[in-house]
C-alpha cells in the first residue's frame, strides 16, 4: 500500500509535495488552492478509490517561492520529490531511470482555476538511452518506444529547452520546426506517405538526429539523466505561468498572476499501445444542454493530446454523443464495452461524490482504465440551468445549491439574441458544424486573431473563422462576435473557450475550405473574403451568408421556475431604468419591484417625440421667464401623461421619476434645415436659434449646465415637473391606484441644491394636495449620488433627500476623469497593460469608487437611518457590481429589463454567501 | 461717576445690555463679537476717557435671540435696558421723558464688522409733545427743537412703521414720500426756496401734518411715548440685519448670517445747533495714500449722517484734506480752532492707544467735541503697506505685525494695472474727480445698478455711473469694473465701498451732468451714451474718453522692503507657473523659489510656435509607431531647448516639469485653409486630416484622451519627452550649472499609470546618465493629483510618486462636476443663491474638496514621510488657500508670477497665526 508520509506534518516547514495514488493521497479536492485543479482533482479520485495512476503534486507554493526566488526551488523541494517518487516507484512496482523496468512520468501544470492549453505539458519523462532498452524488453515494441523517445526529444526542447529559456528564435527556426523537417526529409526520403509509415529503425535514427539538431541549435545536449529531466520539465511547467498566453489568458479571466500553477508529475499510461489502447474526455451530463446523458469523445491508439487539439475528429463516446460529423465512427461503447462500463461506474461514483457534473479526461492502456483528470465541467448557460434544476429534482442538491450553480452570466448568454427561426426556414445554411457555443451572431469574417483584434478596435463587428484555434488565438476570439472553425469537436480548444465565456461559436464545419494566407473561405465552390457578412447559429451549429434578422429569447419556463426558487433568496429588491410602456410591461415579466430610473428626457427622443420636443425647444428659445412658463404650460400635460402611464403600469410598486437631466443644447437642432423648420414654426429669426444654440453650447457637457444646474437657473423648469408628476400621481388616487412616485434629483453635489429645489417642491406639493383636497400624498424627494463631492458629502445630502440612488455611470466618469464618450482612444490600452483590471464602466471600481460608496452610505445613513440606497447605473445589472451594492446594505438595484434575470441571481447569491459566512463566523 | 453694574455678572444669566460713558465701561474693544464694532469702539474710547456721550449697547447676543424667538426679546433685556438707561440719564443728567430736562437718545446698528450704510439709525428718539417744551426751553431754539421731531417722524415712520414691520408700499407711496410731498408743498405755498427757510412754527404744523399723514398711510399712529420710540427703533435696527441690502452685502462680504447686529442707544449731541455745532468724519492717517497726516472732512451746523451721504460736498478738516474740490471751503483747524486741537489729541492716543489707523466720527455741540465713534480705518493697498512700514519705523508696532498689516489681497489692489502715464500725457482728462480707489479700469458706461449686473453678466466690462451711490448700488458696483460719481467725498459711500475691495473709483466729479433716465452724461455740452467707454485712473482721480493704454504697476521699493520682511516669517515656499524667459525672469523678480509649473505644451501655442507645432502636428498624423517617433525625433530639440532655457534661468531652484496635457485634437488646425497648408506640408491628402481629427475628437476633452493617457497609448511621446528633459539637465551640469528638474507626470488616477510610464523613464534616465558618463543626476519623478480617485487612492500614488502637486483646478472640476468652460451658465446663480460660499475655482472648496486635499496629504506621507507636496491650481495665488495650503503642511505652493507677492504674504501671515495658536495652546 501506498505510504503517506504523516511526518513531514508535523515538522515546522512548508510542505511542497502531495502523493496520491493507490486508493490514498496525502491531498484532496478542497485543496485546489494548493494543488491546483488536476492536482486536486487526482487526489480526490484517488481517495475514492478510481483508477489513478500513482505520481505526486508539487504545490502551487513551491511555484510562488520559485518566482519570488529569482527562479530557485525551495531548499526542501528535492527531498520531498526524490521520497514521493520513491513512494510512486513502489506503487507502481517500477523504478525511475532503472535500465530493467523504468517508470516514465508525466509533467502537467495545474492551476487552481482551469486554463485550458495555456500551460505547458512534458511526457515520457524517464525516457533515455539507459533505459529504452528495459521499455522495449517490457513492452515488446520498439517502435513504440523510439516513437515516444522521439516524441520527449521534440517536445522536451521545445518547451524546456527553447521556450522555457526565454529563447526567441528567428521565423522558421524554432527548434520545433527544425525537427519536423528532419522529419519531412526522412518521410521523402523513404517515400512515406505518413508518420505511421515510420519503422522502429526509422525512429531510432530519426532521434539520433534530433538529439543532434538540438545540440546543434541550442547549445546543448539533450538531457539523458532522467531526474535532469524531470527537473527540467518541473521547470518548465512552472515558468509557463508566466508565458505569454496565460498572462493573457489570466488577464480576461481575471486569475490573479500571484496564484501560480502546481506541476502534477505522474506516472505515465499509454493510450497509443495498439488498439486494445485509448484516450479520451467526457462530461457526464451534456455541457450543451444539460441533458443528463454520458457524453464524451475518444481515440483509439491515441495519446489525450490527440483529441483535444481538434486535429482529428474524434470519435463519440456513446450514442448520445453522435453528431453528422462522427455519426460513422464508432462509439466506445460499441468498441471496448468493458472499459465503456467501467467508466459508467466512474461515472456514477463521481457525480454521487461530487454532486456537480464533472469533466474528466481518462487513458485506456491495454484494456486497462485509468482516469487522468476530473474537475467541474464547464457549460452553456442553458446546460448549467438544466443541470441545476434536474440535481435538485434528483435530490442530488438543494435549492440553495441551486441557486449557486447557475452563473449569472450565463443567463446573460441564455437571454442572448436567437436566430428568428421564421427567417431561418427560408434561407439555406452554407455549413453545418457543431452548436459549440449557443446563441446567435453576426459579423464580418476576418481570418486571424490579430485582425479580429484590430476590426473589432476599429467598431467593427467580426467572425473569427479558424481551420482550429489554438491559445494563440485567445485575443481574436475575445474580440469576435462569434467563432467558426473548420475541424475539431464539442471539446476542442475552440468550443471550450466559446463556452466558458458564453460566447456564439461553432466547430467542425468540415466544408469550408479555408485559405488563412489569401483570406477566402470557400464554400461549395463560392469564395468569401475577408470582410463578408455572416450569422451563425451557436444553438444549432448553422452557417448563414448575410445578415439574417434576430429575435430576443423567449423565456423558458425552465428559467421561470429557477427564478422562483431562486427569489427565495434573494433579499434585496431589484428595479429598473425603463420609460416606455414596451419596456416597464417587459420589465414587470422580467421581474422589477419597481422603476429605480425613469428617464423624463426619454419622451424627447425617438417615436412621438416630435411634438414635445417642440415644445421642450420653444422652452429652451424663450427669452424671457414669462415666455418660458407659458411655453412649459404646453409642454406640462405631455410630462404628466408620461409619468402617469409609467406610476399606472407599476401600480404599487415605486417608481423614480429623475428630473431633466441633460444640457439644453442638446435639444437644439443641429442641421440648418432643422433650424429654419424650427425658427419658422417659432415665428423667430434662424439667426436667433443660432444665437441661443451658441450661446449655451459647452466644451464639456458632461461636467456642465445639466441636472439639478438647469433646476437652479430656471426653477420653473423643476416646478412644471413636479406639478406634472404629482397631479399625475393625485388623478391615479383618485381612479384608485396606488401610485408610489419618488422624484429623483439628478447631478448635485451639494445639500443646497436639493434645499433650493425643495423650496419649489414643498409648495407645488401644498398646492397640488389642496387641488385634489388630499391630506397627503406619497412623494419622496432623494437624489441621485453621482458627483465624487455628493458621495463625500453625503452626510449633509441625507438631511434633505429621502433617497440616494448612486449614478455610478457618472460617479465613475468623475471619479476617473474618464468620459465615457472617449475612452475608446485609451481603455483598451489600459486594460491591455494591467493598469486597470476591468473597464470600471462595466464592473464597479472596487479599489477606488467602490470604497467611496461604502463611504457615503455610511455617512448617508448615519444621518438618515431610514435612507433608502439603490443603484441606477448600469452597473446595477453586473452580477460583481450587485454583490457589492448587496455587501453595502443597498435596499435595491436597478437596471435594463433584460439585465433583470441577472440581478435577481447575483442578489440572490450574494444573500447565499452571506448566510454561509455569517454561519461560519 | 458712573456706576457700573457688577452685581449682574455674578448672576448666571446672559447679560444682554453693556454700558459706557463718563470714562468707564462694561465692555472694551476686544469684544466686537458681543458688541459690535461701533459698542466696543465706544466702549475703549469711554475707558480712554475720551469725550464719548453715555449710552449702553445692546449685544449680538440680544439680536440674534430675537431672531431665534421669533422677534421675541429676551425677558431679562427689559429690566436691563431700563438700569442701563437710569445710568445714562444719571451720567447725562438728564431723564428720558422728562418733560423739564428730557434726555434724547440715537440708536444705531453695529455688525461685529463694518457694513457701511447697509442697516438702520433712528435718532433724536425720546421727543414727544411732553418733551419738546423742555427740550425748548433747555436750548432755547424752537426752530431746532420743531426740526428735530419733523425729522424723527421722517425717519422713525420709515425705518420703524414701513420697512421694519415689511411694508412694500407702492412706486411713489412710500411714507417717507408722502411726508416729503408735504413739505414740498409747504414750500411751495409758502413760496420758500429751500429747507431752511423753515419758521418754528412752519416745522411745528409740518410735524401735525405729518402725524396725521403716518397714521393715514400706515394706519398706526406716531408713537408719542419716548419709550415705546426707544423699543421701536431697538426692533428695527434689529430687523434691518436681515434687510435685503445687509444680505446682499453680507454674501458680496462673506459675513455670517448668524452675527447678528448690535443696538447702540446713546445720548443724542447735536451738531446742528447753529454755527458752534458740527460734525465730521475722519481718518488718523490719509487711507488712501497711508500718509501719516490727519485726514477728515466736516460740514458746520449739521447732523452726522450728513457728510456720509454725499449730498454736500464736505469741507476740509486741515490743509492736508484739502483737493480741489474742497479747497475754496475753510477747514476746521481755521474756523474751529480748539476743537481742531482736541480733535488732534483724541487722534494722537487713539493711535498709541489702538496702534493702528483709526476711522472715526465727532460732532461739535456748542464748541464741545464728541467721540461719536471709532474704528479701525479701511485702506487702499498702497496705504496699508505704507502705514505698517511708517508704523514700524515710528515703533509702533513690531515686523510681524507689520507683516499682517497687509491684507493679501490688498498686495494685488497694489499690483493692479495703471494707465499708461506717457499715453495720459496725451489726452486731456474729461472730467476730474476725487481719487477714491486706485489702479485704472476701462469699460462701458452704464447708469444703474442693474444694468451693471446685466451687462456684466453678458460678459461686459462696465463702469457704474452715478450721481452718490447708496446700499441698494452694491450689487452694481460689484459687478463695475470701476465707480465713477458725480458727488461726494473720499469718505462717501461710494469712495468706502469700492475702497474695501480694491476697486477702482473716481468720485465727486462735479462736471458730469447726469441723466440716468436717458442714460446719458454730459460733460462740457457733450453727449455720452450708456455704452460708451471710457477709461478711469483712480489713483489720480482723472476721467478719460475711450480706452487708453494701460501698463503694470512697477514694483515700489517700499513692497520689496515689506516682502523682505515678510519672507523672513514665512516658512512655505512659493514657486510659480511660468514657461517662457520673460515669464519666468519676472517671477524671480517677484521672489519665485523655482517653478512649480511648467506645461511643456505652452512651446506650442504664441509666437515661435510654428516649427514645433508643425512638428507636434505631424505626429499627430502619423500611422505608425516608426512615424511617429521620426517625427517625435524632429521635434525633441525644441522641447530640450525650451526645457534647458528654464532649468537655466532657475539654476539651483527646482523646476517641476509636466508632460504634456491637453489632448492632442486640440493642435489639430480647424480652419479648412489651415488643413490644406498642412496637409500639402506634410505631403498627404487633406481628407487624412480631417478623418484622424474625426477619429480623435472628443466630446468631453477635460476628461479625455489627455495627460498621461497619451503617453499609455504612445508611450514614443512620453519617452521623447523624458529624454529631452534629462539631457538638457545634463549638458547644464556639464556647463557647470545645477540644474533640478522634477518630472511631474499628469491626469494620473492610479499608481499603475505611474509605474507604465516609470518603466520608460528609468530606461531612459539610465541611457541619458550612461551618455553623459555621470553617476546620478537629480530628477524627482511625481505626479500632479487633480483626478479624484488619485486623491483618494494617494497612500498607492506615493508609492512610486516622490513628489505631488495639486492641481486643484481639474480637482475642483471633477470633485463637482463643474466643466470651468461652462460654469458661466450657471455658477452666477448658484453663489447668488447662496448655494455655494464662493466660486470653488477661486478659493479652495474647504467643504469637499479641502478635505479630500488633507486625506490625500495624509495618506500620502503615510506611505512616503518626505513627500514633497505642491500646489499648482491657481488657488496657489488665492490668500485663504494658501493658508490652507500652510495648515495641510505642504512644502510650497505655485502661482503665476503677478500673484507671487500675495502667495508669499499670505504664507507669512499664516505661519505667524499658527505660531500665535502654538503660543496660546
Amino acid at each position: 500500500m501506498f505510504k503517506i508520509n504523516k511526518e513531514r506534518n508535523t515538522v515546522k516547514m512548508t510542505k511542497y509535495v502531495y502523493a496520491f495514488g493507490n486508493g490514498a493521497a496525502e491531498g484532496d479536492g478542497a485543496r485546489k488552492d494548493l494543488l491546483g485543479g488536476k492536482g486536486a482533482g487526482l487526489a480526490e479520485m484517488a481517495r475514492l478509490g478510481l483508477p489513478v495512476p500513482a505520481g505526486f503534486t508539487i504545490t502551487t507554493q513551491a511555484c510562488t517561492a520559485y518566482f519570488k526566488s529569482g527562479g530557485h526551488y525551495p531548499p526542501t523541494l528535492k527531498d520531498e520529490v526524490e521520497e514521493a517518487l520513491a513512494g510512486v516507484e513502489a506503487v507502481m512496482g517500477k523504478t525511475f531511470g532503472d535500465p530493467k523496468n523504468p517508470l516514465l512520468v508525466s509533467c502537467r501544470s495545474g492551476a487552481r482555476r482551469s486554463m485550458p492549453g495555456m500551460m505547458e505539458t512534458v511526457l515520457n519523462v524517464g525516457l533515455t538511452t539507459a533505459t529504452i532498452p528495459g521499455m522495449i524488453a517490457k513492452t515488446g515494441n520498439a517502435r513504440f518506444v523510439y516513437d515516444a523517445y522521439r516524441r520527449l526529444i521534440m517536445m522536451y526542447s521545445d518547451v524546456v529547452m527553447e521556450k522555457a529559456e526565454g529563447i526567441e528564435p528567428e521565423e522558421g527556426k524554432a527548434v520545433r520546426e527544425q525537427l519536423e523537417h528532419l522529419m519531412e526529409a526522412m518521410k521523402q526520403e523513404k517515400g512515406y506517405s505518413g508518420d505511421t509509415d515510420f519503422t522502429a529503425d526509422d525512429l531510432k535514427t530519426l532521434s539520433e538526429q534530433f538529439k543532434k539538431k538540438v545540440k546543434e541549435v541550442l547549445g546543448t545536449a539533450f538531457p539523458d539523466d532522467p531526474m535532469a529531466q524531470l527537473w527540467g520539465a518541473v521547470g518548465a511547467v512552472f515558468k509557463s505561468w508566466n508565458g505569454k498566453r496565460s498572462v493573457s489568458y489570466r488577464r480576461i479571466e481575471n486569475i490573479p498572476d500571484e496564484w501560480g500553477t502546481a506541476c502534477n508529475v505522474q506516472s505515465m499510461v499509454f493510450g497509443n499501445m495498439g488498439n486494445t489502447s485509448a484516450t479520451g474526455v467526457g462530461f457526464t451530463r451534456n455541457p450543451a444542454t444539460g441533458e443528463n446523458t454520458f457524453y464524451g469523445e475518444w481515440l483509439p491508439n491515441a495519446q489525450g493530446e490527440d483529441v483535444v487539439a481538434g486535429i482529428r475528429t474524434p470519435n463519440p463516446i456513446n450514442d448520445a454523443t453522435k453528431n453528422d460529423q462522427n455519426a460513422h465512427l464508432p462509439s466506445l461503447e460499441a468498441a471496448m464495452p468493458d472499459a465503456y462500463r467501467q467508466l459508467l461506474d466512474v461515472r456514477r461514483r463521481l457525480e454521487t461524490h461530487f454532486k456537480d457534473m464533472q469533466d474528466i479526461e481518462f487513458t485506456i492502456e491495454e484494456n486497462r482504465l485509468y482516469m487522468l483528470q476530473t474537475r467541474e465541467g464547464k457549460r452553456t448557460g442553458l446546460a448549467a440551468l438544466n443541470m441545476a434544476m434536474d440535481m435538485l429534482e434528483e435530490g442530488l442538491i438543494n435549492e440553495k445549491t441551486a441557486v449557486t450553480r447557475v452563473l449569472p452570466h450565463q443567463l446573460d448568454e441564455m437571454l442572448h439574441p436567437l436566430v428568428d427561426p421564421e427567417a431561418e426556414k427560408n434561407v439555406r445554411a452554407i455549413a453545418k458544424g457543431l452548436p459549440a457555443g449557443p446563441g446567435a451572431a453576426f459579423g464580418q469574417i476576418v481570418f486571424n486573431s490579430m485582425d479580429a483584434v484590430a476590426w473589432n478596435k476599429a467598431g467593427k463587428k467580426v467572425i473569427l473563422v479558424r481551420e482550429e484555434t489554438n491559445p494563440e488565438d485567445v485575443e481574436g476570439m475575445r474580440a469576435a462576435e462569434a467563432i467558426l472553425t473548420a475541424r475539431g469537436g464539442m471539446t476542442s480548444h475552440a468550443a471550450l473557450v466559446a463556452r466558458g465565456w458564453g460566447k456564439c461559436c461553432v466547430v467542425g464545419a468540415g466544408a469550408l475550405k479555408l485559405d488563412p494566407r489569401e483570406k477566402t473561405l470557400t464554400v461549395d465552390g463560392k469564395v468569401y473574403h475577408e470582410g463578408d457578412q455572416f450569422t451563425l447559429n451557436g444553438t444549432r451549429g448553422l452557417v448563414y451568408e448575410g445578415e439574417l434578422p434576430m429575435m430576443d429569447a423567449t423565456e423558458s419556463p425552465r428559467l421561470k421556475e429557477f427564478l422562483t426558487i431562486v427569489d427565495q433568496y434573494r433579499t434585496m429588491k431589484v428595479r429598473t431604468n425603463a420609460e416606455t410602456p414596451k419596456d416597464i410591461w417587459m420589465a414587470k415579466e422580467f421581474g422589477a419591484e419597481g422603476i429605480g430610473l425613469f428617464r423624463t428626457e426619454h419622451m424627447f427622443y425617438g417615436e412621438g417625440a416630435e411634438t414635445p420636443l417642440f415644445l421642450l425647444r420653444k422652452v429652451i428659445m424663450s427669452n424671457t421667464t414669462a415666455e418660458r412658463r407659458a411655453a412649459l404650460d404646453e409642454l406640462a400635460p405631455f410630462v404628466k401623461d408620461d409619468v402617469e402611464t409609467a406610476l399606472e403600469i407599476m401600480d404599487g410598486l415605486p417608481v423614480t421619476i429623475r428630473l431633466l437631466d441633460p444640457p439644453l443644447h442638446e435639444f437644439v437642432p443641429k442641421r440648418p434645415e432643422t433650424r429654419a423648420r424650427l425658427a419658422q414654426a417659432l415665428g423667430i429669426d434662424e439667426n436667433e436659434i443660432t444665437k441661443r444654440s451658441d450661446a449655451i453650447s459647452e466644451n464639456n457637457p458632461m461636467m456642465g449646465h445639466r441636472g439639478v444646474r438647469l433646476g437652479i437657473t430656471y426653477p420653473e423648469i423643476a416646478e412644471m415637473q413636479f406639478r406634472a408628476i404629482l397631479e399625475a400621481a393625485a388623478e391615479l388616487i383618485i381612479y384608485g391606484k396606488n401610485p408610489i412616485p419618488e422624484i429623483m434629483v439628478p447631478v448635485t453635489c451639494d445639500v443646497r441644491e436639493l434645499d433650493e429645489i425643495k423650496i419649489i417642491f414643498d409648495r407645488v406639493y401644498a398646492e397640488v394636495i389642496a387641488k385634489y383636497k388630499f391630506e397627503y400624498m406619497d412623494c419622496q424627494y432623494g437624489t441621485m449620488i453621482e458627483i465624487p463631492r455628493a458621495a463625500r458629502l453625503s452626510d449633509q445630502m441625507a438631511k434633505t433627500a429621502e433617497f440616494f440612488s448612486y449614478g455610478t455611470n457618472d460617479l465613475t466618469q468623475m471619479f476617473f476623469g474618464f468620459s465615457r464618450d472617449d475612452i475608446g482612444g485609451f481603455m483598451v490600452d489600459y486594460i491591455d497593460k494591467k493598469i486597470l483590471k476591468k473597464d470600471p464602466f462595466q464592473t464597479i471600481d472596487f479599489e477606488g469608487v467602490g470604497p467611496l460608496i461604502q463611504e457615503s452610505v455610511q455617512k448617508g445613513r448615519a444621518t438618515r437611518p431610514n435612507l433608502k440606497i439603490g443603484i441606477c447605473g448600469e452597473h446595477g445589472g453586473d452580477a460583481e457590481s450587485v454583490k457589492f451594492c448587496f455587501d453595502c446594505g443597498f435596499d435595491y438595484v436597478s437596471c435594463s429589463p433584460y439585465r433583470l434575470p441577472i440581478a435577481r441571481l447575483a442578489a440572490a447569491q450574494a444573500a447565499i454567501e452571506a448566510e454561509e459566512k455569517a454561519k461560519k463566523s
